[in-house]
């Protein structure tokens, strides 16, 4: 996010370079390129795994965030992986490292309150010291039963995508807390940028319902969908309706702000993804719009997407 | 490390808190303050796992180490805690935050290089920019068959205590990499510190054999001893003879230098477990003394060893 590298093709790179170092994976499992891995342990089944970094000045600032904040945001951004996968997690680990005098049992409030929230233990870590603060969490879970986990890859010509929320709060709630103004911040966009929660029932409830693909959006919407797509092999006929931005946030903000954490969902039966969410007393998902047959053809309201929509470099 | 408080303190009062929120762990689950915590994922049985930090500038001195060093160590490190539960890794996480420019990419062949050497795969990971080099890893692997995972907690007094192999290499060779002199550095040193081997067999096998309590020399001999007779309620009647002291380090670098990743066993039966080694074609253990029955008494050559020894400030 801040050099010229892109993160992707550096990503594609390490991929390429462990997967020869270990062979392929055991059918049914998924590695990296995925919102989280699934892996088959010999004797102990099949997990669902995923770890998440929060850095100071990257991720989070301590001028807008508290520490109990930056722990539970460490936590949800984790989960939410498994979330995507429409996977819950059991347990977690954390790993810390922080300057001197650093707060960090007040972190550790923040993450074990985001635990509870979410319905997984801390069951271990680590702590070092370090220039500033960063976090790591890993998440693991089992495999549910019931259908498979959900992929970014299994979206078809024609499906339906879906959104499990209006987008946009925690960009504007980050462009409010660090503004110039003095009125104070509208507590719903400041807790979106500071208290992000894990759809985790959201993504349960997708997976029983004959979703075909998913992913959170924590990148920013176009970012996050367009990797849905090339997973996928389709492209993209998007319409974002004045429903899908959030109330206070930009339209940019809601297409590109990212950290949302709702879930992009590909179904070829929205009606019935519709219907299954409401039977679970959960906001029925919003409109996006279609998949093409065009793979590598990104619309958006009828124009091309362009790339620096969506690339970060880092 | 850098700061004034204690570590393990810390430590305490995280588990504390992540407790009180989580409730008890299921029967023969290991949570929070051994090597590595131990799991039952519900449909999917018993797992293992361990996470640790290296961070530029605390664990790791690019002036001393390569990029490739740095990931090697970081695996390395990590899977020696499942090690220590005579456990082996099956599966990793890798998330890293790097300097624009830094070159990932090298750490990851040391990554890929460590997994080969560790037996497992690396299967999904988290980048990000930051200030310096921090690298997280998370291993996760089965629960063995034919005998429970090893504890810090399981010795009894009268045992013997014993240690993989010679200690203070580590140390012994960022003393030399970092100092005045124009000397190469003895590679046998050179290599204990940049390219540390985790005793992924050699725990295995003291599983097997009937060994009660391990833990792995990380923070330094004396210091984690006092962990596991702590763990274990036990007292220490250490004698720590010279076969001990790697060739070439100090004793007080075999003793408190730490970094070392050889594994500490307990054990009734010595002459049982050199054996056992032998017929795996495994370095026989050195004798590292006794568990005494007066917990809190800790003896090295008949003299207490002083707690400034063996706690860390950070």
């Amino acid at each position: 996010m801040t050099g010229g590298r892109d993160e992707f093709a550096l990503i594609e790179t390490l991929r390429a370079r462990f997967e020869a170092a270990d062979g392929p994976l055991r059918g049914g499992d998924v590695g990296i390129g995925d919102d989280a891995a699934v892996v088959t342990l010999p004797g102990a089944g099949q997990v669902v795994l995923a770890t998440d970094l929060v850095v100071e000045g990257v991720h989070v600032d301590l001028g807008t965030s508290t520490p109990e904040d930056v722990g539970w945001k460490a936590l949800m951004v984790t989960v939410s992986d498994l979330g995507a996968m429409g996977c819950a997690p059991s347990h977690v680990l954390l790993s810390v490292a922080a300057p001197p005098g650093f707060p960090v049992e007040r972190l550790g409030d923040g993450v074990a309150d985001a635990a509870l929230a979410a319905g997984c233990a801390v069951v271990g870590g680590d702590l070092s010291s370090g220039p500033v603060v960063m976090v790591s969490v890993t998440a693991v879970g089992p495999t549910p039963a019931g259908a498979p986990p959900l992929r970014r890859s299994g979206a078809r010509p024609g499906e339906h995508l879906l959104v499990t929320g209006a987008l946009g709060a925690s960009a504007a709630g980050l462009r409010l807390l660090t503004g110039a103004g003095s009125s104070p911040v509208p507590a719903p966009l400041a807790d979106a940028h500071r208290r992000p929660v894990a759809r985790l029932r959201e993504g349960w409830v997708a997976r029983l319902a004959g979703v075909t693909a998913a992913i959170d959006v924590s990148d920013g919407l176009t970012a996050d969908i367009v990797h849905l797509a090339t997973a996928s092999g389709v492209g993209l006929d998007l319409v974002v309706g004045e429903g899908v931005v959030a109330q206070g946030a930009t339209r940019v903000e809601a297409l590109s702000g990212g950290e949302d954490y709702e879930l992009v969902l590909a179904t070829p039966d929205p009606e019935g993804l519709r219907e299954a969410f409401r039977a679970k007393d959960l906001r029925p998902p919003l409109d996006l719009g279609r998949c093409t047959d065009r793979p590598g053809v990104w619309l958006l309201d009828g124009e091309p997407l362009t790339e620096a929509g969506w690339r970060h470099r880092f």
